[in-house]
């Protein structure tokens, strides 16, 4: 199955970006790569990706649902869009946005895998990549990897109970 | 000198208790122990220790200062009651509370360390070890392990500029 991967940098505080949306404060040392990581995705949603050659979709209420200027506009709840995606051959699913987005991508519990990178910097505020209201949800840890200048690496992959299914 | 230490274990998502005060999402693993932090410090604010052999002290702004039932009430700001704190002989000093607490000792700079266990779930909501309004704090990883059932240590040590300071 085609799994949902929750992707971003933070402070150790938790925020993806300042107030104002800068992230100044995100770095990537030499000895970090995310090759690995792009082998194994080819979807993203949101983020400004329109020069790249991954199939990007924007979750929007304000833009109207369609493909323009490279992107692909989408106002509807995760669940169903990500339903239909999973259905769709391919490779990972990254979900690089906190926020609204993540809360609402975990409301649903459709975020499978967590990658998360922390620089060791308090920023004091700013867009938290887990903002409040949403359902707890377990996570196993599956890797945890140091690198330069203070950099972690930690993946985590959803725990669910196993639902059931019909096979 | 001694050291303040923040010394907490949060959520994936950066809450030291749910919103209600529960603790039960964290745990600490056969392989954890704190016998070697505990061996540090003597030390702490905030918490209910009166059992313990440490002094204690406990910020708050409802009950009057002074010592009563094994621990000493503080209604003063984290600086001037740690630089104190510092000039008594000790090892280092244990912080242990976050939210409004954690931010007040953040506001004041008197945080030289962290050491964060993070346990893997997301509970949604609660008590954030590090609640926004305090301005940007620069650390350096000291430690990273890794636990069983998926807990992460974290050391960090801040990195102050230089303070003019006459010797």
């Amino acid at each position: 199955m085609r799994k949902v991967v929750l992707g971003l940098g933070i402070s150790l505080d938790g925020y993806i970006a300042r107030a104002d949306g800068a992230v100044d404060f995100l770095f990537m040392p030499k000895d970090y790569s995310m090759g690995p990581f792009f082998a194994t995705i080819d979807k993203m949603g949101g983020g400004d990706f329109s020069g790249s050659k991954m199939k990007n979709y924007v979750f929007s209420h304000s833009q109207s649902p369609g493909e323009r200027g490279g992107v692909t506009f989408v106002n509807e709840s995760p669940k169903p869009f990500i339903e239909k995606l999973r259905k769709q051959p391919g490779k990972n699913i990254w979900l690089m946005g906190g926020g609204e987005l993540a809360r609402d991508f975990l409301k649903d519990d459709v975020v499978d895998e967590l990658y998360i990178g922390i620089v060791p910097i308090l920023i004091g505020e700013g867009r938290p990549l887990f903002p409040s209201g949403f359902p707890q949800r377990e996570f196993a840890l599956l890797e945890n990897k140091t690198f330069s200048k203070g950099l972690i690496a930690l993946k985590y992959a959803r725990t669910r109970k196993k639902p059931k299914r019909k096979v």
